[in-house]
């Protein structure tokens, strides 16, 4: 018998922000000995919390299903085969990657399409979780299918030192924009600006961030990668170029909402600039994953693109990591390793 | 000499609704006995008050200039040519179709890009300012370039009994969509359903508007058009599909707010149905107008698309008639006739 940790969500939070009651560890006992041919055991390695699985905490219809009660959580991480069936597709020491449950070690059927080996010679763990994985993806599709950038147009990018927001400022100086990142603290305008080379940074928990975002971009905005929603964005709408592109990625500030978010609407001034506004998954994609990689992997190896990660340590770490994406303690991706 | 009606703008109305007070009819006198070689006089003939002119009454930022105070209003217009200069591109009698003056006769350069020649052999003038003219090609170009309607899709629309609102509609049908048409009267219901073939109406000044929406959208929303914005609008965002494209075309409910118009915010609809809403206007798609007015042109003649008109008469009724769009009084295109 193996004796397991898993993290299981004790009921639905429709709104408000999460907290640590609302999970709960348990520990879990199975069988490895009568594994069927199929089967493999995984030892759960690195785990990528991410801001959309709030939204699965809810009963609410998205484009993926509500988490269930009682169940463990199920969010993007790495596993290691410590255990393989006879028939299975993986042998013993592969790495998977995929949706994956919040649990130290599980039985898991290597036919399952939500999981696949990687080769872990090509790159350390973590970028399979940032550059090399969905973070990287939904930067690359959102840019090339949405934001069309072209040489000497201004990108700006909320959330900008987070784990898709410091990868798209990146894609945008290697396509010649000038690049804005938006962020919440003097320490992450550095990081941005003297490590990552984006133009310039802008603090939105400054009182004078409107004076400060538009003299950021005294030509107005071409490209606006929404992350966040809310305040942060409605100091950006006024500015947008005619044409602007605005790929949608996430909005966090809403996702923790306990009433309606109502503010300005933004209708006015797409209309009057004929500009786009179009939100995705990376998953709409999915067809052009591996090209996508292909060039990703390249900008990676050239040293064209860094990824910071924040790391946390230990099993019991990965609520309190999950709860932090909501505070924007984070610099690059935050993960958590077991 | 000849004296001549002309309406001008008294000041500028940053927000709240005009008024008559706003406008100031003048008398004006000018001499055609010398007209230079290119220039010819012209006979205003018929007027289109559109909403997008309410912009131009500001002094804010847009894709087309503010009107100048004491100078007449400028809007789209057919003139009769009454006298010729001897080099001008136009001959009496020729009917000239663009952005005239409101004024009932005038000396108009035959150069100048913002008006062109009409055949009127081809359709009646009335037409030439609806389903031959600036509307059409909106209705033409928002739905192919933005919207790409397919077969069995579901295509709503607001102001759907509006100039605009009835062509998209008509095309909704015959590119073989379920047409459901917001609507403030149940006289328009009857003028969409029974007249032009949509297949449902609804009426949002009804107290049940919500609720008579979402029984009319069962598949939920494919294709938004949207005209007007606001508490309208408001009711379609939770019944949108994955992949909904929304033409945005007008917001005609916030042109004359006088408070910063507030409401739900969208992007979180917008993001977890992976949807597209794009803001423009017709003459970003000015290169493909000839080949749209063929498509409409042959439409328009085997009967597939018919179009209503509010024509009021007399050179009187210029400002009323541009005061009662707001009203939501017109079925179809509202025109005056001079």
């Amino acid at each position: 018998m193996v004796l397991s940790k898993q993290i299981v969500l004790k009921n639905h939070i429709e709104s408000g922000t999460p907290t640590l009651e609302d999970f709960e560890e348990k520990t879990f006992e199975f069988s490895i000995e009568e594994l069927k041919n199929e089967e493999v055991v995984v030892k759960l390695e690195i785990v990528s919390p991410d801001p959309y699985m709030r939204g699965r905490m809810t009963t609410r219809k998205s484009y993926i299903p509500p988490f269930e009660i009682g169940k463990p959580i199920v969010g993007y991480a790495i596993g290691k085969v410590t255990k393989a069936g006879s028939a299975s597709k993986y042998s013993v020491g592969d790495y998977i990657m995929g949706h994956l449950p919040w649990q130290s070690e599980f039985i898991y059927n290597s036919n399952s399409p939500y999981a696949n080996k990687i080769d872990t010679t090509l790159a350390p763990l973590e970028s399979f979780l940032s550059v090399l994985g969905m973070v990287g993806l939904t930067a690359y599709h959102g840019l090339k299918e949405i934001a069309e950038p072209k040489q000497g147009e201004t990108m700006v990018i909320s959330a900008a030192a987070g784990a898709v927001g410091q990868l798209v400022g990146q894609i945008g100086k290697i396509k010649g924009c000038r690049v804005v990142g938006i962020v919440g603290s003097e320490e992450k305008i550095k990081y941005i600006v003297d490590e990552l080379g984006f133009d310039v940074g802008v603090n939105y928990n400054s009182p004078t961030y409107k004076d400060d975002i538009a003299k950021a971009i005294p030509n107005g905005v071409d490209i606006y990668w929404e992350n966040v929603g809310g305040v942060v964005s409605d100091a950006i709408w006024p500015h947008l170029n005619k044409f602007a592109r605005i790929p949608l990625c996430g909005v966090i500030s809403q996702y923790n909402s306990t009433e309606k978010d109502v503010g300005p609407r933004i209708e006015g001034y797409l209309l009057k600039t004929s500009s786009k506004l179009q939100g995705f998954i990376v998953a709409n994609y999915a067809s052009k994953h591996a090209e996508a990689l292909k060039e990703l992997a390249q900008w990676y190896k050239s040293g064209q693109l860094k990824d910071r990660h924040t790391i946390n340590n230990g099993f019991d770490q990965l609520v309190p990591s999950f709860l932090a994406l909501f505070k924007g303690t984070n610099t690059g991706k935050m993960m958590v390793k077991l």
